[in-house]
Formats: C-alpha cells, structure tokens, sequence
C-alpha cells in the first residue's frame, strides 16, 4: 500500500500555503470548539452549522435554531449555549441543529471549504477520525485553529497524536508535522503538564473550567466521525 | 531585575501578529542566509544590504557590488556569490561592502523593518546575540524564516537555543517559544540528527553541502553581532 500524505497547518493563517483540493482535511480546536461538536454530535445533535459572526449566529437564531456564540473564551450574552462540551450532552438538543460561531474553531473550518472531505477532530474521536482517513485514503491535512491566527500547544499535539496514531500508513515529511509528532510522544504520558502551560490554558482557567481542559484531553470517548459538507456538520457516513 | 518578554514567529507569514514596534528582532535562516552573514561579518565584511528581488540585486551589481543571489538553494547565473557560508571567508572581501538576495533569511529582515532593532542570529554567534539582548533589554521576537512561508525546524530550535541560553532572564509565555525552547532541550546532545530529517535539508543534500549543513550548526564561533539599520547590515556598537 502506498503511504498517505500527512500535513499540519499549524494556524488557518498559513492554510493559503496549501492546496486543499483532493486533501482530507482535519480541524481542531481542542479548547474547546471542536471537542463540542464532537460532543454534541456523540449526543445526538442531527447537525451543526458553523458561522463567521455574531450577526450570522443571531440570523439563525430568529430562525429558530438554538445557538451557541463564544468570543475569547467567552459565552456571547443572548445565545443559548456556551463553549463547555458538558453543554452538549443535554438531552434537550437531541435531534436539533444548532448554530455555532467561536473565536477559532468555525473560523478554521469555514477557512478549509475547498478541500475534498472536512473532518472534526479532537482527542475524544482521534481513532475513529484515524480509521475514516485510511478508509478514505486521501493525502491528509491537519488544521490547527490555533488562538486568533497564533501557533497553540494543544491542537499541535493532537496533530502529533492522530499522525502517531496513523504513523505506520503516512508519509510524514514536512517540518511541521515532525515536530508535531516529536513533541506528542515526547508528552503523551501526560498531556496535560504541558497543555496547562500554554497561553489558551492560562486564559481558560481564569475562567475556571478545569474540568472541561480535563475531558477535552481524554481520548476516544466516542466513535463518531462529524463532516463538514454542504455548509454543515453531520454524522459521516463513507 | 524585571523578566524580558521574549517571543518566537515561527514564520514570515506570522509577522503581522505582532507589534514590533519597541521589540528587539533577532532573524534567523540557519540554513543559510543569516549563517553566511555572520560568517561574512567576522571575515571583515564592511557591509551587507538585503534586497528583495533579483532586479534590485542586479542594479547593486552594475553600481560596482559584489552580489549574493540565491532562489531555492541555488546559486542564481550571473552572481559572483553563493549561499554557501565558506564563500564569505575569502580576503578578497575584506572591507567591501555586499549585496544579498535570498528565498527566505533576505525576505524575513526586510519584513521586519519596524523593529527598534533587528539583529542576525544564526549558532555561529548565539552567545553574542545573547548578550547584545540583555544589555538592551528591550522585549525580544525571534523571526525564524522558515521556507517560502512554512515553518521549518532549524530555525526553530534558534530560538530555543536561545531562550534556553536567555532562561533566568526572559518571561516565556508563548506557546511557539514553549515548543521551540523544548524541542531544543530534547535534542541539544544532537541537533544534526533532527535536522537531517527537515524538508529543507533534504533538498540542499541534493545539492552536496553537507559541509555547510555541519557549520550552519556549530556554537559560538564569532562574537559577531550584525545588526540592519538604515537598509545595511554592519556591525552593532551598544
């Protein structure tokens, strides 16, 4: 079998560097969007539409959908839901489409629109992201969201993770993508040391969410695999 | 004594994430425009002007320069100088003053324009550079200049190398320079190893400069400090 292509992107500000076309693109945002869509869709939620402003958010609002709008790490008074994963696991939003505006994360995946597949990403789906991407067999492209266009440690190391994961399949070239590995098995026994010193972390915990840095660093949780397609994110079924 | 900030752009391409105003830049392309530099600096070179195109770099030469022109490791037709830092040893350059046009390390410096200061790093002269940056004390950026606007693993562990150099005096709060400083730590005893598996070095092997590679990461060689002020690069006197 011939080895697949594995890139990372380390922020959606050097995505004009790639050609998306024919790539399987992953986006992550660790803390916290991607790890909520994950959540919401493990959940039951039938579909998630990401959009770029507040304006948007609120225009899908009046339309009747329940919305989740954050800047900053913050909930935007006036939408439904925050940027916690536990938010995702209620009942109520079963069956339901949401939309979804975040500092980072939609901001990435509405920036890789021209690629052939787009995947959500995070720890808690790694393998089942993993086992989509074989199956697909695509080159791969990690998209690291990253914080408002900055490199961040944590949607690096599920680069390195998801690339360790798959390593005896890719061909792992470029610089990026090798140290995104190296510093991943460098930390995978605890993850979580090195995540707490990064900027995002220390933003968030002013925030007091602890337990949400916790879970969205817990691995394969879940089986879903949710694609970006046709301007929403839905279960992916190959 | 108060910490200095001390920051990483992993890319050109970040550049405009950050306000240099006020900061001290160090730009670094280990492989090899800011090697050759250095190395020209200690050799007794008056003065090098980094130019953007081949054009600006033809003009200097019909003025009656000695030009340097490089596009994707090669020596550019026509040019008296290559990129190779052995080129900048010859006496016959002594005194003279030199014009310099290359892919990335060219690019990067002239980019950095707003800086307070903008200094050239490089191994050969990390100590000096070290120095020269706790006696300003002013907060620091390293711009690594990575390859056409991708991030690149040489330059990266610089910055590490000089973090870590810098540590009881700097505040490194960044994710980027978090990374760069332990990726240097991890691979200090051998950074040649890690190196050899970067996109860029593979491309110049095929071009036989292996000797170059080696010298591009030896420590300390020159107390040269480079500094570009008023479109030259001379010699910084504090």
């Amino acid at each position: 079998m011939q080895k697949i292509e594995f890139e990372v992107c380390l922020t959606p500000e050097l995505l004009h560097l790639h050609n998306l076309e024919h790539k399987s693109v992953v986006v992550v945002d660790i803390l916290r969007a991607t790890s909520c869509m994950v959540t919401a869709m493990a959940h039951g939620v039938a579909g998630i539409v990401p959009v770029q402003s507040l304006d948007e958010c609120r225009e899908y609002q009046n339309k009747g959908y329940i919305c989740a709008a954050e800047r900053d790490g913050k909930k935007i008074e006036g939408f439904e839901l925050d940027n916690s994963p536990f938010s995702y696991m209620d009942s109520s939003l079963r069956g339901k489409t949401i939309a979804v505006t975040t500092t980072n994360g939609t901001q990435a995946i509405l920036k890789s629109k021209k690629a052939k597949n787009i995947f959500i990403g995070s720890f808690l789906n790694l393998k089942a992201i993993s086992q989509q991407l074989l199956e697909i067999s695509n080159p791969i492209l990690v998209v690291c969201s990253g914080w408002k266009g900055n490199f961040n440690i944590e949607d690096t190391l599920f680069a390195g993770a998801l690339s360790y994961d798959m390593s005896q399949y890719i061909d792992l070239q470029q610089d990026a993508g090798i140290i995104a590995e190296q510093m991943y098995k460098l930390h995978s026994a605890n993850l979580q040391t090195l995540v707490q010193q990064s900027s995002h972390c220390k933003r968030l915990s002013k925030l007091n969410i602890v337990k949400d840095i916790e879970y969205c660093l817990s691995f394969d949780r879940y089986q879903v695999v949710p694609e970006y397609k046709e301007s929403i994110i839905k279960l992916s079924h190959v």
